[in-house]
């Protein structure tokens, strides 16, 4: 089989034999996976956890299920499944022993066959197809647990998002979903009609409007948000924060960029909302379960900027290219 | 103005002067009321809870504020209101000190004009006409909280209603609402198409199946539902308690009906699914508020089987007429 | 090593070579283990889960790491854990597909080598003699889900609970040691004084005092109790009802006796309490952690009635010698 | 009666009528009032509300109920009670519509007789003398919903606190009561003994080792604290997320001081423990009620450094005298 490894600064196309599931493992026929930003941090070197050399990578990964080793109950062969972000994390509250990440700790999904835990697998949502479901582990768990993981999620609550990476274009998506109202910020104004097509119900451009906040607590009738998912951070934490209604939530995804290495949170935005700050590192296999219940429940369909079989290609399209939604790359045959 | 009041075995109209509103309450035109099963008991005097004598009857009421007493600032004139079923529960916890019900305890909705304290009003959803809105206090109120206020009523899950009486028809819409697959038991076949109009997944006709909680299983992998809206009791417990999921929840609305006095709950069937029970009393005025958010987010309409001018014709027909949705009555002039 | 086996109508010692640990498993020096109610059912063919023939018995056993298999990080040589009553659940909603009893569905405690996968076992206060390490996974665990499964265990809560089984016991000194008012039923009025000593503010006698729930609405001034751990059943159901609070909680714990195969719980009694009837079925392993942790905090001591070398006579004085506290089966060290 | 008035840069007394009760309302004789450092704000005019001017200050206040108005149903004549610090947030989330402030937008408890709202007062543990019970409303309560308001506040978790001030020093206590282990940190190694009577298992002393979060991990065996209650804010709060464990929560009372108007939280601490940041601001009248059933159950004891007679010279003291405890004014019997 063609598999790929982590040979820093490159990603390396290598053969190797199809592997044999032990006990408690299926085999699966990956078909696609999905690039998230962790992935070009793991191969820049600069992701938090160090990725073990050689490595495959990617931890976004759908396929179809070919072989199930001794022991296994949770799935059968045939069965289209994703591997989960935190493949020890099964539920309640993460524990430092159970930090093991694919494509980064543990061999990822950039590989024609991969070996998984039965635990650590999802059956997806049968509307998917495979460069679809292959975008659900990360980008779009991150956004269902900032959505769901606080405060009930109540139809009528408003929701904030910043942007348009993918964490936010599923933010908007599953926030609709939800019956939320979703307030999305741009400095795109391009970008307005599709945001609204996804269910952004207002689109505020921040390069005109620095002061964004203010804007939210006039559409929210002055209350502010109930939730916001910030997912920039350093440059946004302070906005987000007097977004905010008063002891409404705060998501923190992010807190470096590149010019800055910490949040500054001043003390005049935080007094008048006292939002709670939520950290949010993607989620458990049952939240994943949840997120793939909410997406068949609803036949959301996940934004796919593009799919490449050309592993290169996809990780330059990813880093240069501006995609608005995944970038996908095709493991086939087809 | 015209007012009716509770003179035991009837409901008499009355003329009446305009009330004032006092420190903190407003004046409601009242344009549409809607009736409930506890108005019946109520002026058959088998109620829980004794009605005072001469009581302004009927808890839902929707109108217009037209004056506001000293110190208001919650509304203004203009505001389109309903009362809250409890008046003095704003939030937390049901205390036996807040017990008070308009209607029955205190002056209801059955009149042209009715004072409310400024706390106990609730704004409407802009998109309901007067009709529409009288049907939230109690019955839409009570789906609501059944449906939000165990665990977190996320999409994906199963509910399961019973039949076509009001709180059931809202529970259909609303679990629709938050994404639920629905199944609805019903002895009317003729319902099944109302009930798939209004977001059931799944009709079941409990004449035919009377074991339908094994149904319910076989609809949901073996399974069962996440949550059942048990509105029957006595007749259906245990049947409810067998299609509810392991560590499911039971609502359990009602626990006496015509032949029994008690529920029984057998080992045979409690011992697989060990589900909470959770018992529901409508709600707060918090949950009308989020109830009201829901509703103008999805713009949902509830279901009026008739409205009336005449208030015993609207009696009559709410307790022989088996309406199909919310008996109404208007207050008009329109 | 000395083994015990489930040979019905009997327990059958047998010399077995001692079990090497496999990937993930931990060798366990049992010295200690303790029986709970459904080893007897276990035993007489009654528990409601088909027990393996020739299956180890017990659920609950303590003792010393003595090896550990490849891979293992949880514990090492010499540290003193109890086995996990559901060796597969270990955080969040119980699922079908976790259920798995040591002692009846695999095997369990009753033997003087013990293999345990890591995920399944737990350490022990360190406070704990064997015998008291080996009481907590069953009938302790049972009464912390119990006592803080639900809303926040807050101290100056009423807690009540029934009659001097383990659980009650392990209920009144955790609701003590959470800072709770405790109220105990008890027949036996002799009982009085050593319940007080574990903890119980009042003790009633309900031979005397058959309608206990108004005793205990008097001790709450008309109030009723926060929370009822209910360990009988259809016995008391009712009276646990009428004594819980508005919108208490009452834990069901048991659902048939030797007379009765139901709950029949009354309109009358249900109506004013609305309490939430919820089911506890023992807990998973993280709440297990967590019950170690308060042990530890508080120093609390389970309460012991017995020590057997001879496993017969363990049984037999569980079965009829109404003990007052744990019976434990002492297996070493020899 | 005597009572006072803040007439800035001075708090005046004055002679009154003593007033009448309204309808709802209870007449006090207040006993005892308390300081906070929002007391000492409003007189110097940086408070974040702007106080009204001639205002009665203080917020802290117990006394005996001498007269109840009409309509009054929760309190009688002889009664002992403190006022809320929120009087119109009885339950659920604070809304900008409840937001009042006695001792700063409404009258407060530095007066021999207060008029209150019944829904604004709560009954006090009976074994607390006026002055302990008098500081209760504000540093009591925001130690106990730092504590209980977010996850379940279990027996055996690990609390940090900051220093020595009122809000620590309760929290020390409440967290004992709790079960917890207690860390404190502090300057003033004499402060060591006193902490450790009230319930410090471990003191660190914040000059001698100011990287302090680093001996929380050494003494949680490498897991950080459950939860740290930051009272200090700008200087504290890196050292607060650093101390805390993996999806701990870090309580931020403070967000400016003398030195810093903001929150300053690098990556490289919070990238570690993705601590929740909850903001507390006191708390509702219901939690006042589950604190008062606290400190009933465990007869804890607030500690008061000193009480006065003359208002200014307890301000005084306050401000300049390193208490350590309660600054508490007698204002009666007379």
């Amino acid at each position: 089989m063609r598999t790929y490894r982590l040979r820093r600064p490159e990603i390396v196309a290598e053969e190797a034999p199809v592997p044999e599931p032990g006990p408690g493992e299926v085999l699966v026929r990956v078909h696609a996976a999905s690039l998230n930003k962790r992935d070009l941090l793991i191969l820049d070197g600069t992701y938090s956890l160090p990725a073990r050399p050689g490595v495959i990578p990617v931890s976004d990964g759908a396929g179809e299920v070919v072989a199930a080793g001794p022991g296994v109950t949770r799935f059968r062969v045939g069965d289209r499944v994703v591997g989960s972000y935190w493949p020890r994390w099964h539920d309640g509250r993460l524990r430092p022993e159970l930090v093991d990440q694919p494509g980064c700790t543990s061999d990822g999904m950039l590989t024609e066959y991969a070996l998984l835990g039965e635990q650590a697998a999802v059956a997806v949502p049968e509307h998917l197809s495979w460069a679809e479901a292959a975008t659900l582990p990360c980008a779009a768990l991150t956004a269902w647990t900032s959505l769901t993981g606080g405060g009930k999620p109540l139809p009528g609550r408003t929701v904030v998002t910043l942007g348009t990476g993918s964490v936010s274009l599923f933010a908007v998506q599953l926030a609709r979903l939800l019956g939320c109202q979703v307030i999305v910020t741009t400095s795109r104004a391009g970008n307005a009609d599709r945001l609204k097509e996804l269910g952004a119900d207002h689109v505020i451009d921040y390069t005109a409007t620095p002061d964004w906040s203010r804007r939210v607590r006039e559409l929210t009738g002055g209350q502010g948000a109930d939730l916001v998912v910030d997912t920039a951070g350093p440059a946004t934490i302070d906005q987000s924060v007097r977004a905010a209604a008063l002891y409404g939530e705060v998501v923190v995804l992010i807190t470096r960029d590149a010019t800055s290495d910490r949040l500054e949170i001043f003390h005049e935005a935080y007094a008048s909302s006292l939002a709670t700050l939520r950290r949010v590192f993607v989620g458990h296999r049952t939240d994943l379960e949840d997120l793939c219940a909410a997406v068949s429940a609803h036949g959301l369909r996940p934004v796919i900027d593009r799919a490449f079989t050309d592993v290169q290609a996809a990780y330059r399209h990813f880093r240069e290219g501006s995609p608005f939604g995944k970038v996908v790359i095709e493991l086939g045959p087809a």
